[in-house]
């Protein structure tokens, strides 16, 4: 099993570590320290010696951070997380809404008079340097860059991680790294920058074409990178990592040890690409001290990376055909068992079981979500030994699973019923469900961001008095990150979707204490066809639906559906029944084409 | 009649004016003088005196720039002018497709070595004027604010319009200026703002509940005014023109001669607001070289002015009411007379003498739009003696039009059928109408904006693989300008919506050399009611519906209508017969009884 269900922190773990960083501070002259839950790579999932929010606090949130003072110490949770922080931490700890309380309004509302903040300059980027000093100037309290407090008094931190990375066949990667390189140099020369750090661990994955599994889920080597105007890369990571992988890097790709990356960058000519989103503050403060010039600008493997190129594209097809039929033996078994007594965790272990029978899983692509009733109203829950649940007759299940496999990543959710269930849940499924509908069906012309777009799924909840806390979908990775950027179908995503771009179409409902309903299928941005009634000079971009899977007939209330969203529902149906059949046993062939007959 | 068909402009007046000014550039030792189409307000319309782009270059568009140099002229137009400006303008001008090239730009590629440009400082505003000179630093062309030299070499240039301004009774404004002053200062003095300058003619009409009649359209008059943090008001007006609202105004309101504005400004202790968008760039010069500190802020009445009050709201419902039923006598009479041979002009003339009828018409809102056939597509049409076009069998009329009415301005389009429609025509029509229903039909949770929202009214269109080239709508004042800031329904705004807002709702489609489509009615955005299925703590808004005036039924092609969509129009125009049917003779009645029947 690659999930496990341990408690993977308790409340009472927290207040002894919280009085050792506390004498810390005092022997340091610190009136305050900034544990961000963010590792130096500022993703999702941090290698266990980074997780220092969890281990301080007890919260094991995929954001936030926890401000130590000597009297009260918050922890600053988003949305998804204010019911979870409060059964995760103890009461010394005081939790915080955030972003709506920012850090730099709390510290001036809980330091009294003047003092001296500290924080790991390593931890935080540069923007977020920059607006807490901002919100701090001439308040008399200061912030100094310092040593990680925690790992002080952290006795047994893990170590770094050293796993070994694996070059990405061609196959799947579709350009060799050399030509990459060559494209993206040659933009830096365009643009006088004489390199450009790329300190995204998935950034170097893609831009190498190579994989690596230092952290759970994400299939990244922790490191960074300089890539230099003359298409060269100096690489910052182990080189134990990387024995496997010399003949593919070849001699344009120099090795370093990571602590010396300060040291090759205060050595160079400028000016220096850096992105102020990630790069960490110690980065520029180091450029800065020397006199080297930096240019801000975005990653420069940012936007390619998101364009899948036809390999990526053709892999993601396969991964999610292969994942499709997993999911169709798990439904299989699902319809069989749900009210026999099983558990959430028996969901969980089941559906991964069928993907490892593919044997080609390498990783689930993020910790599944198996939560039914309340649990399904709970966005982000992650079940464990203590919150196990018996699926109950009259309960939804909300199931969001996916698979890292060689040739693509996947991500999906469906939303099952256990026995006969409410009629309010079905009709907010089918709202959630037309959602899907119209964000697949749509075309529309070049240039637009999901900021445009997102609330054409959203519109049929709206008819209803009803909505989602979440954005309808993010992007996707080719066997790497399964949140990646930096396009989004979000009201904040003002970045232009562009052919290849995977993403996910996820419209959901959340009644709390409740139940939860969500459906999810990945979608690929392509050229639309020309249509007979359309102009000729309009440019438009559609959606190709990557995730096939049936969509469970008996949540839909097909009085709500137009005919036109029928019809998409049976053709939805009938393609997974072609495309997948092939690949199932018989017995499995034959819930299939019950579970796909036309509404 | 308020509108004429007269050309304003001729080609070949064009050439003798430019060699003019160019022997008074060469005089003044200048290089080239830019000449925009706006005034010192940054308006749609102007008056005559200041129709310089037009009495210089032929080019009678709202909104461009000509820059003349000694060898080559500029005219700079956007996408709604490329075909007029060619017509229009004599082959001594050379169109500019604006904003694709900026002004900046133009002149780095046709000004050789060094050279000096002059502008009138009162005509540009301070963002203007600071892109430009970012764009040519460094070039040695540098720009020079200097006296009007298109005034010096325009002999009979009309005087500055003075005409009387009228006070707005309290029952369409809803709100004593008084009040509005008190609440709009003490936003100042919560921001430290010692006053705030405000150059928009419409707001302060807003502010101090006046009308004026200086330029046709709008109903304001010409002037700027200071907001004081003490609620007072110095208003720098031509006194003539306040002669008959001296005691509406009060004591609170000194009236100055508008050449006094500068003097006092410098005379003043800041900080001074001013919203960098419309103030000129003599005034933030003026004051900066007196040392005065300038804030930069948005127009304090622009969102009060954008948000209708109850008075405002019950106005504009009777406004379009009357409006409606004077649509109504219009539409009756097109559909005995539109196969006899009328023209476009005698469609603009029959369809202002109904408004008239009403005895309540104070101006029509914008100049009428009335194109057949090819004109159709033609989205600013304006029709003349030269482009008159007589209705054809088979051809569609776009009917653009609207009233100033004491209560409420109007904005109403109709797409009319001359005889038998082709099918193409029906069905884009459909597309359209479909638009106009979902935009009416939506709900969303407060704090989006028109960006979030606008792309909803396209994607009947966009599944066709067609669209249209201009924003979904627009705001709309309170017998003000007919286009109002800050709300848009458009991809560019950002700014949320909010109950009162006044909106046009205006999808279209356009077959260049063909034909077009527009349907427009007004919206106004309020609180949706709560739903039995909808979450109470979701806060969400809708639009109702003001345009009342049926929709040609000829031109709808059901079959590509859902239920829902169907039962929208047969609501629509039962409400039509309903509240439309009292204020008609019977003759108008049986035809709308005819005109409304369900589908």
């Amino acid at each position: 099993m690659f999930q496990d269900f341990n408690v993977l922190a308790r409340p009472e773990q927290g207040p002894p570590r919280l009085a050792a960083l506390r004498q810390e501070l005092a022997r340091e002259g610190l009136n305050g320290f900034i544990i961000p839950r963010a590792d130096v790579y500022q993703g999702e999932y941090v290698a266990p010696r980074d997780e220092r929010l969890a281990w301080l606090t007890g919260f094991t949130g995929s954001a936030g951070y926890c401000i130590a003072l000597a009297n009260c110490a918050g922890v600053f949770v988003d949305g998804r997380y204010r019911t979870q922080v409060k059964a995760q931490v103890a009461d010394d700890f005081t939790p915080v809404d955030w972003p709506e309380v920012s850090l730099g309004q709390w510290i001036l509302d809980n330091v009294e008079g003047t003092g001296v903040i500290g924080y790991d300059a390593w931890l935080h980027t540069v923007g977020q340097i920059e607006t807490l000093e901002a919100k701090l100037q001439g308040s008399g309290i200061t912030l100094v860059a310092c040593d990680n407090m925690v790992d002080r008094v952290w006795e047994d931190q893990p170590d770094p991680p050293r796993a070994r990375a694996s070059a990405q066949p061609i196959e799947f990667a579709g350009e060799e790294h050399g030509f990459k390189r060559a494209r993206l140099a040659s933009e830096l020369v365009h643009k006088g920058h004489r390199a450009a750090l790329i300190s995204q661990p998935d950034s170097i994955a893609w831009l190498l074409n190579i994989r690596g599994s230092d952290i759970p889920r994400n299939p990244v080597a922790h490191g960074m990178a300089l890539l230099n105007d003359d298409a060269t890369v100096d690489l910052f990571m182990d080189p134990v990592k990387l024995e496997d992988v010399a003949d593919h890097l070849g001699p344009d790709i120099r090795v370093h040890a990571p602590d010396l990356l300060l040291k090759l960058l205060v050595s160079m000519a400028g000016p220096i690409r850096l992105d102020k989103a990630t790069t960490p503050y110690k980065v520029a403060h180091a450029l800065d001290t020397a006199g080297i010039e930096i240019q801000w600008g975005d990653d420069p493997c940012a936007l390619p990376k998101a364009c899948k190129n036809p390999a990526e594209v053709a892999g993601s097809v396969e991964a999610h055909l292969r994942d499709g039929a997993a999911m169709c033996h798990f439904l299989h078994w699902y319809d069989e068992n749900a009210e026999t007594g099983i558990t959430e965790i028996d969901v969980v272990e089941k559906l991964e079981q069928c993907r490892r029978d593919t044997n080609a899983l390498l990783d689930i692509s993020f910790e599944t979500i198996s939560g039914t009733g309340p649990h399904g109203a709970v966005i982000h829950y992650r079940v464990t030994k203590d919150t196990n649940r018996i699926l109950t007759s009259g309960d939804l299940l909300v199931l969001d699973s996916g698979g890292q496999y060689r040739d693509g990543t996947t991500d999906i959710t469906r939303t099952l019923p256990v026995g006969p269930v409410g009629q309010d849940e079905r009709e907010a499924f089918t709202r959630v469900l037309k959602g899907v509908i119209a964000i697949s069906e749509l075309r529309w012309p070049k240039g637009l961001a999901g900021m445009h777009l997102e609330a054409i799924g959203r519109v049929p909840l709206w008819q209803a008095g009803q909505d989602f806390d979440h954005g309808l979908g993010h992007g996707v990775g080719s066997y790497l990150c399964v949140h990646e950027g930096p396009q989004r179908l979000s009201r904040l995503s003002d970045v232009p979707l562009k052919p290849g771009m995977i993403l996910s179409n996820e419209p959901g409902y959340y009644r709390p204490g409740a139940f939860g309903i969500r459906i999810e299928n990945l979608i690929v941005v392509e050229d639309a066809p020309a249509l007979p009634t359309g102009d000729s000079h309009r440019d438009m971009l559609c959606f190709r639906t990557l995730t096939w899977c049936p969509i469970d007939r008996r949540m839909i209330e097909t009085s709500l559906l137009s005919d036109q969203e029928r019809a998409w529902i049976d053709t939805y149906h009938e393609t997974c029944r072609h495309v997948l059949g092939p690949r199932l046993p018989k017995e499995v062939q034959m819930w299939l084409d019950r579970a796909t007959a036309p509404l």
